[in-house]
């Protein structure tokens, strides 16, 4: 390709907006123009890329025997009604209605199109497993898209879903999209830390998540300084805290005026102890709570509905009392995780009187009437605990877990923070930023039987398959390629996804060194090389900086002297490399072939 | 690929609401299931035929020296104000809010947003011309979409745009995409029928369609018996009528009481005479009429504005009076186009008595004050004419046009008939439905002047550049396929966008068939055809069935009993033909190759 017959407008200046160096070196580099906030256009030099990742990550799909449909990016709100999504999404799934009043969404994930698609057309188990794949449109309504394309509105995902008779089918079919997900981030020279969603202790995992390292990711990465373990904070757990002992020496539960002692700061300073001694109790609020709370301990007042004829019953609202020990916080993912909720938040203050009859900051886990009472794993480790009283300007000491209260349910809830121990091998865990670019999930009946789809085993008998889901994010992987491969000058990119491989600069585009910089773009793209032609009536100086701007792997100057030696030569430099090689005129296509192929593996 | 390994889910039963062939076949072959009205998924089958022929597309496009891009599906509806169409593009165009309140709309079509692009980047006339492409999501908002892809909602359009320093710079590219198109439809095995705007007697052109015959076709075509004249009636035009003589001879204007009658049917009846010596006059309201009327006759009323601070000023309203000969209808396409409109239609009844100061049934072109007239160019020559006389029950006898009315504009505007004479030959003109496949458009400075697109020529002077927009239908061309090649049993696929393009079919798939069938799958395979091979345990007929539906070129099947003889030979048959031919099993690859390649072309 000729550079002048194609369109790569380069900039010398930084937009304003570009905060990240991909977002940056993707506008200056000519592959990226922005149309409004969050939504970019590719431009032919971005889109060759971008069509590299996407063909990788076809190939790597259809490896695993995943096929390929093309459902449409507008689909019916019906269906996400009866997955009962239409109310858990959110405001970030954009929602449309056509001029006749019907109710869209424009797809920000796809379980329930290709649900329905295999619902209609599944009737025996002989059709299992099956995996579909689209890689498609999607749209997510961020209220403020920013980092280029590493958080568009609009983009392009890989989003595969897969469909069994067994867990063991399904395990099957997880652990090749695990293993094809690996390759593909490897393909595209891309370091990801895969991070499970359990301790990865006991085999098999239920979700992983292909994290890689970035300064602005959303995502808090908690790794160990010592083994493999890796846990997004959403999910990390760590070394539990030891009971010993048995609770007898402990004197009886003795209320303590605390008046306007509230934080636990205060409470330390009042009871000259540590924050571990604390038993704090928040009061949370969840949505949509899929578990039967009627013979729980004070769930009996909340009440079960359903959001539509299909949905399945659920609490749109209930109250919680949630304990932990006083140095810890929360982790609201798990907690909704153990509610089944689809949401859960701190109660507001006057739901919180109400339901303990005391002011805000003297919940306690004694004596709870109106709201059943979960515990961090903490909490019993807590040989004698202070916590309140359930009453104005007053605190409990000697609290004692299993003889003054018992809590409904036991379960992790800490936010596991840096310096806390691994629960794999002891080790100390740290924190790192990170970006999602894919994740792998097992979803079990959730939509399957929601939206009611059916097989028929080799008995005749019914039964509803099991599901999983797995999505990567194209665009977000291709500018997390650049974010990890770039210096100074520009973008350094691998062989795999670069949009040309090799960059032929001709000093002067003339004479004998355009006979020769032609000849030998043709011939290397006779060998399906990927050659950019500079035939520019630009300076060198110009054509260099563009080149490395563009990243391209390979450069090979043609000039008018090097061409004049007894021995004609070329100037051949990888970027990223700091020495430039010269092969003579006679060997350079071979020697470029043999270069190109062996990065491409 | 194995049939038990994909997922084909064929149907015996048609679907109801399937009114064409390409709508049933591909739902009874499993290609296409149906998410909602005019959404439509492409299973693995049908999506193999999709991309196929979307690489045609790709391919002649590049051929052409166009650029791949891809903005997005979702664009801001600002872009879609400077250019002025977010008031003309009608309800069709489907618009959302976002959360912020930001208004954006799902893309039917992408001038705007490749302009944008192209105004950012264009400095110099050095990057001119340009033309840039998408194969990309479109969306417009059919009220009933129908005839499957054939009409659906969401659907995808390979969409180009090119610039341009002159008129010759956009003919050249224009030219070229009318060549590509017409390989590009060749390639699929359609027969497409290029129509041209004008009457193609001048050279150049300023539009072209490519159609396709179809009984269910939105276009009416005109066609000559005798030339190649092929004209969307829309724009279509036929010989004009002859004016001989002068009108010395013709009485003066005459009122006559005409109590009512009003129709020209009527008034044939009362004046013992044809139709075609009426003039009759029409009172047209025109939507945002883009020409200066202050000096017109009757134009001095109307208030010119503009929709925004960016957009030219039009009068969003204004009202003329139309002649034609009693005989014939007006074409509403071709007024609005001679009134720069976006839009035509007959006035209300209390307009026509407000402007014409007479009933409805009464309007003439003499003596009109409030509004201007445009006469047909069949007008001027009704040498002794009957119109109405501007006052009820009354009609003027002995009009002559030139002596006692001037018409501001004389312009074709009858709507070309079966029968009609054509314009190039004088041979008989008649008509055939047709859907649309693609449409190469020279849009000139229309959104380039109104989106202030710049450049510097070569003596830095700016100038605004020529713009020419080019799309096709990707879906429809598919389904067009299937519309011309299919007969009562299923698809006949032209092999170039063949889902497959052999099919092979063991009689039962196990021992030395099942052997022979999978080494030859394997082999042509590596032969890069594509293969598909029954491995069901079905009995025969069932998989000639399914094959003959799916409409796969080539059947081999397999049999013992064939491979049991001397000399072993399995069954070869083309889709379509009757005759099945025996292959030798050692010369059998070989000569499938020769047979895929040779109509591969």
């Amino acid at each position: 390709m000729l550079f002048t017959k194609t369109f790569i407008p380069t900039l010398r200046e930084v937009p304003a907006d570009a905060l990240i160096v991909s977002h940056r070196l993707m506008f200056r580099a000519g592959m990226l123009r922005k149309l409004a906030n969050g939504l970019f256009a590719y431009l032919p030099l971005g889109l060759r890329s971008f069509r590299k990742v996407e063909a990788i990550v076809r190939e790597e799909m259809d490896a695993t025997g995943a096929l390929e449909i093309k459902p449409t990016v507008v689909v019916p709100g019906e269906l996400w009604k009866e997955s009962g999504r239409w109310e858990t999404m959110g405001d970030a799934m954009l929602r449309v209605k056509n001029r006749l009043g019907g109710e869209f969404v424009l797809s920000p994930t796809a379980e329930e199109a290709v649900t329905s698609l295999v619902r209609d057309a599944l009737a025996s188990y002989r059709q299992l497993p099956l995996t579909l794949y689209q890689i498609n449109t999607k749209y997510r309504d961020e209220i403020r898209p920013r980092y280029g394309v590493m958080r568009g509105r609009e983009f392009v995902m890989k989003d595969a879903y897969s469909y069994h008779t067994d867990e063991a089918s399904l395990d099957n079919t997880y652990q090749a999209m695990g293993a094809a997900y690996r390759r593909i981030f490897k393909r595209c020279g891309l370091s990801v830390i895969p991070v499970r969603a359990d301790s990865g202790a006991m085999g098999g995992s239920d979700s992983e998540e292909f994290m890689v390292e970035s300064v602005i990711g959303d995502n808090t990465l908690i790794l160990c300084r010592n083994c493999a373990y890796a846990a997004n904070v959403e999910k990390a757990s760590c070394k539990p805290e030891l009971v010993s002992g048995g609770t007898a020496a402990v004197p009886a539960l003795e209320p303590i005026a605390t008046p306007a002692v509230k934080t636990i700061e205060q409470l330390c300073g009042f009871f000259k102890t540590d924050a571990r001694r604390f038993i704090k109790t928040l009061i949370y609020r969840a949505r949509n709570v899929a578990l039967d709370l009627a013979q729980v301990p004070g769930g009996a007042g909340f009440v079960k509905r359903k959001s539509s004829p299909e949905a399945p019953e659920v609490y749109p609202e209930a109250f919680f009392a949630v304990a932990i020990r006083g140095d810890l916080e929360v982790n609201e993912v798990k907690l909704a995780a153990a509610l089944k909720a689809s949401e859960v938040s701190l109660a507001e203050d006057t739901e919180v009187v109400r339901l303990t009859g005391a002011p805000v900051g003297f919940a306690g886990p004694v004596g709870l009437k109106n709201l059943p009472l979960v515990a961090d794993l903490t909490v019993p480790a807590i040989q004698d605990g202070i916590s309140g009283a359930l009453a104005a300007d007053t605190h409990y000491v000697h609290v004692v877990y299993g003889r003054d209260f018992v809590p409904w349910l036991n379960v992790d809830l800490r936010t596991v923070v840096s310096g806390d121990r691994c629960g794999l091998c002891g080790g100390e865990l740290y924190e790192k930023k990170g970006n999602e670019l894919g994740h792998i999930f097992k979803l079990g009946h959730k939509y399957t039987r929601s939206m009611q789809v059916n097989y028929l085993d080799e008995n005749g008998q019914t039964h509803i398959p099991l599901m999983g889901t797995y999505g990567i994010g194209i665009d977000r992987t291709l500018a997390s390629v650049i974010e990890e491969h770039h210096d100074d000058e520009g973008i350094i990119w691998p062989m795999t996804v670069a949009p040309y491989q090799v960059i032929i600069i001709p000093i002067t585009y003339a004479g004998e060194v355009k006979a020769l910089a032609d000849s030998l773009a043709a011939n290397l793209e006779q060998s399906r090389i990927d050659v950019l032609l500079d035939d520019r009536h630009e300076r060198p100086g110009v054509k260099f900086k563009d080149a490395d701007l563009m990243g391209i792997p390979y450069r090979v100057v043609v000039g008018e002297k090097n061409l004049a030696r007894d021995t004609p030569v070329v100037e051949v430099k990888r970027r990223g490399e700091a020495s430039v090689r010269l092969l003579e005129v006679s060997k350079a296509e071979a020697e470029l072939i043999r270069l190109v192929y062996r990065e491409l593996g």
